[in-house]
């Protein structure tokens, strides 16, 4: 009745931004992301009937009682009962080594890794596939997490989401030089979830549309990227398609801004590093930190001028990871 | 042979970007402005043998010889030289009480001024509406400065562009409550000039099509506002269209951030005196400052917040202003 799982989180660098479907969280969009081996969380449930006197079940992030997208949480724990056909609370202890709820993707290995060790601490045995779809219930990108290397959603045409789920398209050894580097500006949480932000752009933003079909277009410049290992055309179809999802964000009523003045001087510290000739890239998701995109020849100097900015507290290199999987060292 | 005008920046409520015809200068979107009396551009011009020994016309502007647009600013000379049938050089000088090129709508009141002493230099008298046309040739959005107020650039449907003209909305005198505050953020000028930056968006940003049809409800909604002097509608029909039209440029590849960091700590300073219950919006054109809107009983508390702002250089109030006119006080 107790398991642990560890998962690394997905940065999409063709995004998910906008739902066809609230309820079982379908996307207009098949994306892509990477997964990171250095964001990582570690997640243990226990099931027991000792937690059934909670009204809720108990989650600790951090060393901190959640209190944010705890609906979620709760539904998902509610949905793998369900499955199991028990009627139990659980007691959740995670851990991350990176902020929550900032931009830094915390929501796809936070709810890979709580939605495995559920499962197994009720024995419920999935295919990774089959555990996207389920993990996808809870957290739409957080189905990239289950797979490890460059990850597609896909996004699926039918009804019931049975064919929206995650695909490895290449795994961790596929490309050794790649690199994301996190960079950690403040660890405040955002201001809107990206839950509320996404439901009120798909609702008032009128370049919703346009954003769906041009990113048609960025999906397969990237997978052509990725597939011929192009850094320049990944980097710029990433930088183009992170701009075009905020660039709804802020043409939505009311707007929703995300960027902080050390995005912005982030962004222009990657305009200029490029302009000198370095091959390096960004992208921003729901938050205001800037990920930034390189190859390891170009880390260390990237990494040396990042950390010269005063508006970055520290920075997370990372390179292509596993997808979720199961450990036996509980948190508790 | 020697005159001199004074015109008033036009700051848009509701903006102008993009060109269905680059060569005559016209709009995809009817837009509207302001005329701002705080904001202005003395010009004198004088066409003269003397100065045909020079290559080009001589543009001095705030005591420095003039190397930006020079080829707009050159082209209208020709033109209105052409038109009175001369083949004569002129010398041209200008002063502003504000920085140019830094997305102050100095452009504005510049062709204004200049269209108008130059015709006055030669002798030529048109009605306001025709000369509203033919600055419109030289700079698009500097056709509204020809009116004062409230004024609205008919984007007209003659491919001559004869219908393409500015109408005064609302004299100055309509709405004396009424306040702009420009920002001084720094005087550098912007990296891409309005009118490239323009032409990028209209040619690579998958927006630009919802850009000009939504901007079509945002004019309804505005000349609504102005008619019943509903400031709060004023104030977030200008935010949402000032931030869609950023939004296409944030989404044209490559991106156009006419932001810095600057102007994302005032939009949030915006967010929180609003929040905070006082009437403030505002619009941001192609550069970095912010202009607030606000009206004339918050504008001491609203000026003394942006002055303790670090990155405040300095403040320009205007209320509604003049359009452009002859005035006998030469420069030279």
């Amino acid at each position: 009745m107790k398991a642990t799982a560890i998962a690394n989180a997905n940065v999409a660098l063709i995004k998910y931004w906008g739902k066809r479907n609230e309820e079982l969280i379908l996307p207009f969009n098949s994306n892509i992301g990477i997964t990171c081996d250095g964001l990582t969380t570690r997640t243990t449930v226990e099931f027991s009937t000792k937690y059934n006197s909670y009204k809720d079940h108990q989650i600790i992030i951090n060393d901190e009682e959640f209190n944010r997208d705890e609906k979620n949480v709760q539904g998902q724990l509610d949905r793998i009962a369900g499955i199991a056909g028990v009627e139990l609370k659980a007691k959740v202890v995670s851990e991350t080594n990176f902020p929550v709820a900032a931009g830094l993707a915390s929501s796809t290995s936070g709810f890979a890794a709580l939605t495995l060790a559920a499962c197994e601490a009720l024995g419920l045995k999935y295919s990774p596939r089959d555990l996207s779809i389920l993990v996808r219930q809870g957290s739409g990108s957080a189905t990239r997490s289950v797979m490890g290397g460059f990850v597609l959603w896909n996004k699926g045409i039918k009804p019931d989401g049975t064919d929206s789920f995650a695909e490895e398209l290449f795994d961790k050894h596929y490309w050794p030089e790649f690199r994301i580097i996190a960079t950690i500006l403040n660890t405040k949480k955002k201001s809107i979830a990206s839950r509320a932000g996404m439901s009120q752009t798909v609702q008032t933003c009128p370049y919703f549309n346009s954003w769906v079909t041009s990113t048609e277009i960025d999906l397969l410049n990237m997978r052509k990227a990725i597939n011929n290992k192009n850094f320049k055309l990944l980097g710029e179809t990433a930088e183009f398609n992170a701009l075009k999802m905020h660039a709804t964000m802020i043409a939505s009523k009311p707007a929703i801004i995300y960027w902080n003045s050390s995005t912005i001087n982030i962004i222009n510290m990657v305009y200029k590093m490029r302009a000198a000739g370095i091959e390096i890239y960004f992208t921003i998701d729901a938050g205001p930190n800037v990920k930034i995109l390189c190859l390891k020849k170009d880390e260390i100097q990237i990494t040396k001028v990042l950390k010269s900015l005063k508006e970055v507290i520290g920075t997370i290199s990372c390179s292509l990871g596993d997808g979720v999987r199961l450990t036996s060292e509980h948190l508790f």
